[in-house]
């Protein structure tokens, strides 16, 4: 941390700076200019994060220097993490593709859709059995009886299950169901839930919070890795702004940001990223070639009959071209579809 | 809800569409144009939301016309609706003010606070128990000794307590200690918290989310009253915007659309607001202006100390001053201190 | 500035960076940390901006500590400055009001509009000659015919004309026969026009860009004060954010920002930051209870018949119940009607 | 155009409301419901956009069903648009790469540059005579000079100049000297500036302004064409947002929209959209994957001695690995590096 002092703060200013960062067992250097002081704080990460100096007299400015995060980082752990679901590896060499319906509908929807996904290539079925919805009017998901039928799916298939806790008390239940937790955007900054999502060991699917900066985001996977559970993957699935043409903006500079500052695999989300179906495709191809170890998509047998976000599922039949065409770029990428 | 077809969309296209209104017992009323036809749908509410005809051949874009929510409008409830915390009203004549430290860090630093807003007119006495961090190193709270300072501090002022709930396991606990739950901006769209809080029966503070639309929180606010709970009150916080000078965007304008739409009260966290305690007082003047039923305040006895959020929090004697111009302005506003 | 080395730097990256800034003529100040090594560099502020050391090997990080503006900050005029429109004072004890329509569409409609807001008590006639519009099909204004109606309406009502330029060639002609000149947001970074609107001597308004950071208006400002115009003042008009219930988000702690960063006045347009008339008059109150020096507000004698911007303008009857509103707000804040 | 009627709307304010519009030669569809009657108004675009009944009594809000733009959508024109620079197609088969220096700065730079990049197999030269800059004292660019060398730098190596207009005195200038005129993102809505650089006839290359929904860029093209030149390039370009990480967020899904709605060519810019080096070949390939018709990418011999953007350029190294990976690329998106 380096604090800059006012040009005409007092030596008695400077001094109770000085007292207040080595009281904390945290050490100073002094870089006295001609018009102002600096001084660098030098000590344990954990002492200098919050120390409180912004507001004593004198401070003009605090800035950071060293991040809060430390496990999620590529100095903490140099080569990429891989994550082992039963055997799909996520973050290796083989790009893993997570498809399904934004929600478990029915038994029969659900095994054709999973039928239909598996047989493009997918490794994942996704499907939410709680749905959190903004109107308490809408579909709010079948609960414990969609985790069944996602259990079914599994069994019929072969495809591993992600499907998303929203809350600290379906962690359980669905850790019974799901290979891997999804926690969703509106709950990136759920800490009790991320603390239960670490302590539960599953691997967790960690989509980006609408509003959350790539930093927000790093620290929302180090309250799970801090639990002990290193089997985190991010999820890009686009950040809210001015822009009303698509429903999201997808920042695909945070999945090549990512790939620099974090060790852990990077997926995206283009569905939910753009809300609009004929945008899912390019967007999914340039995920790819932007560096993402995996997509997340939505696809429905019958998309006019989705009883929520139809306008953004693929029909099986335009998940099959959009397959073809990620793993024509995976190709180029150096990657296997895994 | 109004369905704008293409203007080539075919006579079987436009059938499937009406098949699919009203197989929902919803009736359909045709405008036929020299270029294309508009579906005007019509019926039950709850029926229309999200009715999946977007996706279907022939659609355009799909406009809704009435809004998801209804018990937090005025449609509803045309007269204002105040809030009656143990015996202050909320929403009535008075103007409100919640005041105290960020978070609650021992029982001197409390009562010190306590005493201190009490002394300058507050109504409640504001503190986290339990605090959300984006670092899983910064400091959390006191947690259940955080509320026991609490209620002994209104014991000993006469103070209502309002202190955060960050997950559906702490409402029980908050509820046995605090007057008011509030629930946070990350948490705004906790779907499970909001339904507990409405279950409760407690007032319920609800912040906005750093993303949320006006249109989103007063949906959240829907959930927490589609439980029964009519006693809710919106806190607008600030969203986030690409200004960095100030550390969130105080959105004054939501508290005069709020007024409008909703019967609701709305208070105004100007401390949240800006992160900056030189703009609380002249935001917590303008919040008042604007018409807010009141204000949340964050007062240290000594920010330099604060274990979180020190920049933005006034010293008693700052506070004392923000109160007197507050309370200049109120009176032109036809309104009181409470 | 501050050079952040990173933590792995080498004596000769650490060499390379110290003759790059002392080539300059600058002084380095160097603190040597345990991890790493932090350099002040110290001297003429013009040699400091833009020096390209942020992607030198070596270092992590570059923090700028002054800003790049001189002339607009308290640093260089500590008492605030009052703008002289031929003896309406602008930023100074008392509160102006500039109101009238959002184009000048006609004779009557500019001379009508022009009496309503004088007998209500407004000092400046806005409404705009030349009109920016997203369309190209859009009623573009009536140019220089819309100029002398507006002068017309000074020499019946004594008004004083503020009016916009939207080019550089439209300086001279606006010029003539304007009192102010207004930059409008889109063009609030166009550096010729600000250039030249310096050049002119004329009082300039300034309007905000969409998107500017009030880092980036303040520098706007510094290019009009660089050609040796003084008489700058600053006009909020809202901001583009994801809330789309309003027009823009009108931020008001700009205001309140502003008055300690800068001498300059400061008045706010709530007709814009809203696009809302029923939320104009409860954000004109509170841009007055947040410190603004004066407000423009949109007036049509009939706001049905506009041809831009009806639905955020005031009829003259709601023109006068805010001029009542904001007048006994004023009282409080120690102001006068000017 | 469609206009709701509120549910207590009267029979008189109906009557007011289809006055108004067929008083302008439109037609009204009546659609009425039980609880409120729905106009659809049909008629010549022009005269229906900035028709004023959103403020008339009765009537609750109004949707726009057609866009305000004709000449750039693909309803106009179905097939793509190839523009042709001097025999270099853009929007055609070939993937165009424009790379340079952000600014031209000398001569030696210039040329070295040039070469660099035209060995790289760009075909078109970047670089900035006239520099728009956020701070006065910031390096302002060569202006005429700079063009000068740039017209050399095009004898030399056959590439073809794009450089920026910054104001409507300068089209004239840049036109003599220039391949194509570029038009800056804080440009995008200077109106007078599109309609001069439309008479031109050169071919105008139009960045996406900061703060710009698609709908309004599509306008900014309008206006060109409007004026007779149908040679417009979009560049993609980063727009603001809450994420500072990265200098804009680069809207990829942008691309894939233009491309659905309009028939010109869409060519993106990594450099400024990250504003990180490390970031530009990633965002480079995904641009290419997203269907993106060229690239923009900044290429400095010497980053750390750049006069501007330092930070985000490329090295020719660099530069070369880039095009490199995106002929790859490019090769399974069925296109050929120009």
């Amino acid at each position: 941390m380096i604090i800059v002092m006012k040009p005409g703060a007092s030596e008695e200013d400077l001094n109770r700076v000085i007292t207040k960062v080595t009281d904390r067992e945290l050490k100073v250097h002094l870089s006295e200019g001609k018009f102002r002081t600096i001084i660098g704080v030098i000590g344990d990460k954990k002492m200098i994060v919050g120390l409180p100096v912004e507001v004593m007299p004198g401070v003009e400015k605090v800035v950071s220097v060293t991040e809060s995060y430390k496990l999620v980082s590529r100095g903490f752990k140099h080569e990429n993490s891989v994550v082992d679901v039963g055997g799909v590896l996520v973050g290796g060499e083989g790009l893993v593709v997570m498809a399904g319906p934004c929600a478990v509908e029915s038994r029969e929807q659900l095994l054709e859709s999973a039928l239909a996904v598996k047989n493009c290539g997918a490794q994942f079925l996704r499907g939410g059995a709680f749905k959190p919805r903004t109107s308490p009017y809408a579909f709010q998901g079948l609960e414990e009886k969609g985790l069944i039928m996602l259990a079914e799916a599994r069994e019929v298939t072969g495809l591993k299950i992600v499907t998303e806790v929203v809350d600290v008390q379906s962690v359980e239940i669905v850790s019974a169901y799901a290979d891997v937790l999804q926690i969703g955007a509106r709950n990136m900054q759920n800490f009790q839930l991320l603390k239960i999502a670490g302590k539960s060991g599953k691997p967790v699917l960690l989509k980006r919070g609408l509003a959350a900066t790539i930093n927000e985001w790093l620290n929302a996977a180090e309250y799970i890795m801090n639990e002990g559970n290193y089997n985190v993957i991010f999820c890009e699935r686009g950040i809210r702004t001015f822009e009303d043409y698509t429903r999201n903006t997808l920042d695909l500079s945070a999945v090549a940001a990512l790939k620099e500052i974090s060790h852990l695999p990077v997926i995206v989300d283009p569905s939910h990223g753009t809300g609009r179906w004929r945008l899912v495709c390019p967007m999914a191809r340039a995920a790819v070639a932007a560096g993402a170890d995996g997509l997340m998509i939505e696809v429905h047998p019958n998309p006019a009959e989705a009883l929520s976000d139809g306008s953004q599922s693929l029909t099986p039949e335009n998940f099959a071209v959009l397959m073809s065409e990620v793993a024509a770029l995976a190709a180029v990428m150096g990657r296997k579809m895994a």
